[in-house]
């Protein structure tokens, strides 16, 4: 398959003409292309931005389930009388129609990649490879028994099962990380049990780090003074590459052992106000060279799966908090979301447009109301744009949403199954 | 005109049949309406959200010409090397042509009514006429020399035109605002010129309090330690309904202030955190008894004119400030932008859903991929919607926007006036 973008307004390059063969991009070129008898489609970009396809790097993808169910309560409220019981009720069925619808908003929204830590692992595996979309997915192991026989842990042997079974599946696309769910869901026990599995078999980590005020303190006062990140550290969790979720109380001294280890920061910007935990110091994670990333957490907790929102909140709310509107470029935040985000998944080949690179690629419209005019297309991107305007999602030279058809999911059936499997969920959960 | 708006979801009231005759909401009721005979079109809404329309609290609609032109810089170099020097070449063409293009990208995010503070003011009161929304216009006066003869300042002299001319125009829709731009352009002489005519006519008035750090304690210095709401006060600005945009550094006795005086504060978020102005401090504010409206601000400082947004990131925002996800109800930031927005621009006969109010009505599309699934409509309708989900806009009855369609614009006429306008007038500026 050999797919021609036509004169489109390449992010940080200028118009150009865009050929992408099989999976790969295998050809940028100023150049009009006169003869394109050589092309299966050619598409007219004229008023197209053409950027990489977007990474998703902390989420849940099955709690789109939740999607505003119980707002608007204290934190300890909400995740005992609302979530809590109504993940006791999760099927593999449930899990799987949430997976999947969760993919479908992605992909709407320009997203090709995501980082997911949840439960019933297998079932978001089957949707990813459904939908043609990419993501590493763990299996998060919590253990509040000091004590638990880690080699019978259900949660562990899940996530060694998990990743024996779809670990570099679909070509790749699939990709198993191990998970520890936080420091204060675990031990020093459950910690290096589950990084000696990943360090024996080269997978990514994913866990929450100091996410709360509570949570970073209470670690310090279990741990003899140490942060969630020195405990982590002292565990081995940060000898494979790791992704560490929301960081809002890192210290200093964690973003440099952070730096030191190649840890990602997954800033969630909207989860992290909205659950009133706080806002993650971004302009002092750049100053000291932690790679950031963005993520949108939960459908639970913010409430859509939108990484033009997150990318335009992140930057936003950095100026805000530092009380400086000069601070970083728009394209600081767009890194964060395509190269940063590929890079924190161990993805070398792609997160941006270049010849050789995978085809992940996204088309913006430029005629949507809110681009216009166009002074610089990094700002449109960051400060304009939102998900609505993405009229392409490719992943690996393949089209997986144009136009308003998705060409991988039957989207009006989908809608269906989830409205009735949420409307059933809670029924049963009542 | 009699439309029937059928088994709509409306905002806090369930489903209902809504019936809209000419320009008002005629009734609202439960019972199927079988015999459809009588109406001149009957809208299905199986799968809309049906709610007020929404008001833009704080903008200047003529700054679309400067949508991400100049980002990411210092507010003092962004000022003085962008936007001042652009603003000399501001023409009454280019500010009809980017007033009717904001007007345009405001009734397709279901915004149905705005209040303005710029100049040229004329030709954005013509774009608002043309289009059939909503607004307060004001001339912003300026007077930065204190023995300035008001009478025959020609600022405020416009403003005085422009009330003549323009103000309860196009059946009332059109109103006419006195302004002052703020406390650190102005000074008593003018201020009081300009509150004086505006008690004399009964009109409302728009200014910038406490946007910034520096322009609040900049104002007690020249003052005598008053603060820029206290000495708005004594010029006797406050001595007709008010509306005070940002009101980041408002103390705490500026907002008891306020609330004595029935002052409406314009929350700005977007723009207080892209400019690096800070954090209004909202649930102090409500707690104080102050109203609270929602303003984008203009396009140059957002740079989207889209209350969904402003709505949504109130509502996390304050949540974040406060570190409190319990905090004030979804419902809360619906009231700012709407009932509330409707308040503060002195029209009594709209901004809710009731019998015998006016029509200004926006659909929501519920079948949109991220308002599936939706357990309560003010959820969905604060935390999940986007502006491009409102499908159908209509102002006093009338149908303004449907489902791409633009009912009183030809928009593919004005997205080219646009960019040509746009175009040219940076050559002229260069």
């Amino acid at each position: 398959m050999r797919i021609l973008f036509k004169n489109a307004e390449v992010l940080r390059k200028g118009r150009k003409n865009v050929v992408v063969e099989g999976e790969y991009i295998r050809k940028i070129c100023d150049t009009d292309i006169s003869d394109t008898s050589g092309f299966d489609r050619v598409i007219d970009c004229s008023k197209k931005l053409l950027m990489p396809g977007l990474y998703n790097c902390h989420t849940h993808a099955a709690m789109t389930l939740f999607r505003g169910y119980g707002e608007d309560m204290p934190l300890d409220r909400w995740l005992h009388e609302k979530i809590f019981p109504a993940e006791e009720l999760l099927t593999n069925e449930s899990v799987y129609t949430a997976s999947l619808y969760a993919c479908a908003e992605m992909i709407r929204g320009g997203i090709v990649s995501f980082t997911d830590m949840y439960e019933k692992c297998g079932e978001t595996c089957k949707a990813v490879a459904m939908t043609g979309m990419k993501a590493n997915i763990s299996r998060s192991v919590l253990s509040f028994d000091k004590k638990e026989d880690m080699s019978t842990s259900f949660r562990l042997n899940e996530s060694k099962s998990l990743f024996r079974e779809w670990h570099n599946a679909e070509h790749g696309r699939i990709k198993i990380d191990m998970s520890v769910h936080a420091e204060y869901t675990n031990n020093e026990n459950s910690c290096r049990a589950t990084a000696a599995f990943a360090v024996e078999n080269g997978t990514h980590m994913h866990i929450h780090l100091s996410e709360t005020q509570s949570e970073h303190e209470e670690c310090k006062k279990r741990n003899n003074g140490r942060t969630p990140a020195e405990f982590m550290r002292d565990c081995g969790i940060f000898d494979v590459p790791a992704t560490a979720a929301h960081c809002v109380y890192v210290t200093d001294s964690d973003m440099d052992l952070m730096h030191e280890k190649g840890v990602f920061a997954a800033h969630n910007p909207t989860s992290n106000l909205k659950l009133g935990s706080g806002i993650m110091r971004t302009s002092e994670m750049l100053k000291r060279g932690v790679g950031i990333v963005l993520g949108t957490d939960g459908a639970a907790s913010n409430n859509t799966l939108n990484i033009f929102k997150e990318m335009h909140l992140a930057a936003v709310l950095d100026k805000g908090a530092t009380r400086d509107p000069g601070g970083h470029n728009a394209y600081e935040f767009v890194r964060m979301a395509t190269e940063n985000g590929a890079a924190s998944q161990g993805r070398t080949d792609c997160g941006i447009i270049e010849e050789g690179k995978k085809a992940d690629i996204i088309l913006v419209d430029l005629d949507s109301i809110n681009n216009i005019p166009m002074y610089d297309p990094c700002y449109t991107a960051v400060y304009s744009a939102s998900a609505g305007d993405v009229s392409l999602t490719m992943c690996d030279g393949r089209i997986l949403y144009e136009n308003g058809e998705f060409l991988t999911v039957d989207i009006e059936k989908l809608k269906s199954d989830m409205r009735h499997t949420c409307e059933n969920y809670f029924k049963e959960n009542k």
